[in-house]
């Protein structure tokens, strides 16, 4: 039945009805009475989702809450929107949990730090798309990252997704069992995202795989936490072996954000700015104005590809 | 030489001279010129630590920023410390990434979500214990939590933090290779936590294992989550494991936060209320006014101790 229906899809006409609504994978909640989006402080029953979020496209997340503000005051302009981009309020003003601005059809939200904090806003997130009958959203994680043999500053987009031993995979515990996704991200999205990069100026941008860990300091090999049990040497060697395996940047969200929207047939990208290059050090050195410039880089990358897929550019 | 030692240890004199600083297990970090704590933007060379933070004995830590504001502010009232409470600033204000609030000998500090979040903080705020030459201090984590067979309200001191299989252990991956660590707490300190909450009106507590999981959904048997692959007998079925093997409580910190202290040297305490019982349910529906309260039962719990060890209540 799938030539079939691939047959189908021939025209731009019917191409529109098979763009589908966000998915989620349990059958449990649409027999729900009610369901509360906890940590958004957002429920079915006090608000009304299609209406607040129904025509949303883009989704930008990123771990800073005061940055994610910043990208959404940045997307007013350059979209052009009428009003104040200081006005623009946290649709989560209820809870501290996470932040949500809304520009046109962009939505911007904060996740925090690390797989767990992103996990448990992607669930909410899924749900809300879902419940707000959202259809053809772009997922995109902006973030920053330790960069391996890359130049500071130099974007990342993300190949694979890929864990502690640089595999392109999830490991999720389900009731007590641990099983694996996939965190392989969408292709389309990352070659647009390159050539994006190439027609805009002072962004440097490569394609590589991104290693996401679960801390910051002995996961990542750094000599500078408060616990180190392994020499200078050992730490390059780790480096050494990650950039052999084709990691470009470390950082701490990738793997369960690419698993989850590819469970829900979301299409998603990650791109993330690096602040050092790992190998020439650990502690983050670079004068502020000068990390603030390179974490605006990913904003500007995402805002014009957004620009070009809304017709904005030709 | 152990015995000698201890026999060394008769007096009050002698006691006073043993006590001692935090220690980091690092080699490296004594002989680096400066010491970023990036993530709370403070640093050695640009503010005394000693000077700012050599007084602290209590360092109570939480997941939300607002929590641990209105902390400080209840606790600068409790010791009845000079100045104005809303006046406390927080002394992070560099960074949105977390909050610290600093009364009298008490430091409060917000961690976000799950171990990876909390986890660097725990290494920076221990790099800034031991920087400042801070001594005999103990750490408490206040939670929010789910129940497991408890009534909603119920302050769990937590025994053992656990594993999604019950374990008392914390695995950690070192430059690619899971180590695993212990994450047994301070046996006395929780004695006196369980002592303390007997003396106070309306604070149901009980001591028990605590389990710490690395989502919110699909780990803790949730079945309103987006992703959700199991049904309500296999949910319960776990939860009846888990309380069998002495659970009452399910949160996402207490293994990292237990098991980098005890490395460390420093006696740790985790009380996290429980805000509903997971045999009875998933979502967090209690009305605004009462989850309120029920947050605030670690704080009044964690304060009595406060006061006690300080001698303010005999």
């Amino acid at each position: 039945m799938a030539p079939i229906l691939l047959n189908c899809m021939g025209n731009d006409r019917n191409t529109e009805y098979i763009k589908e609504q966000v998915q989620v994978k349990n059958p449990y909640l649409d027999t729900m009475e009610e369901d509360i989006l906890y940590h958004f402080s957002l429920s079915t029953k006090t608000h009304n989702l299609p209406e607040m979020f129904g025509d949303i496209k883009f989704v930008c997340v990123g771990g800073s809450a005061n940055r994610m503000k910043a990208f959404a005051q940045f997307m007013h302009n350059e979209l052009e929107l009428p009003g104040n981009p200081e006005d623009i309020r946290d649709i989560c003003e209820g809870t501290d949990r996470y932040c949500m601005f809304k520009v046109g059809p962009v939505l911007s939200i904060s996740h925090g730090m690390g797989v767990p904090s992103i996990s448990i806003m992607l669930h909410e997130l899924i749900k809300l798309l879902h419940h707000a009958q959202c259809r053809d959203v772009v997922l995109f994680r902006l973030g920053t990252s330790g960069g391996v043999g890359l130049a500071p500053g130099t974007v990342v987009v993300t190949d694979k997704a890929v864990d502690y031993s640089f595999q392109p995979q999830f490991e999720q515990v389900v009731l007590g069992k641990v099983i694996t996704r996939s965190t392989e991200l969408d292709e389309g999205v990352a070659s647009e995202l390159l050539q994006c990069s190439s027609e805009l100026p002072n962004l440097p941008a490569v394609i590589g795989n991104t290693m996401c860990t679960h801390d910051f300091y002995e996961g990542q090999g750094r000599l500078d936490g408060a616990l180190c049990s392994f020499s200078h040497e050992e730490k390059l060697e780790y480096l050494r072996k990650a950039y052999e395996a084709g990691v470009r940047n470390i950082e701490m969200e990738s793997t369960v954000f690419a698993a989850m929207c590819r469970v829900c047939g979301l299409k998603a990208a990650v791109i993330c700015v690096t602040l050092l290059n790992r190998f020439d050090g650990d502690q983050i050195t670079a004068p502020h104005d000068v990390l603030v410039e390179y974490q605006q880089r990913p904003q500007v990358l995402v805002s014009h590809f957004i620009k070009k897929r809304l017709g904005q550019i030709v």
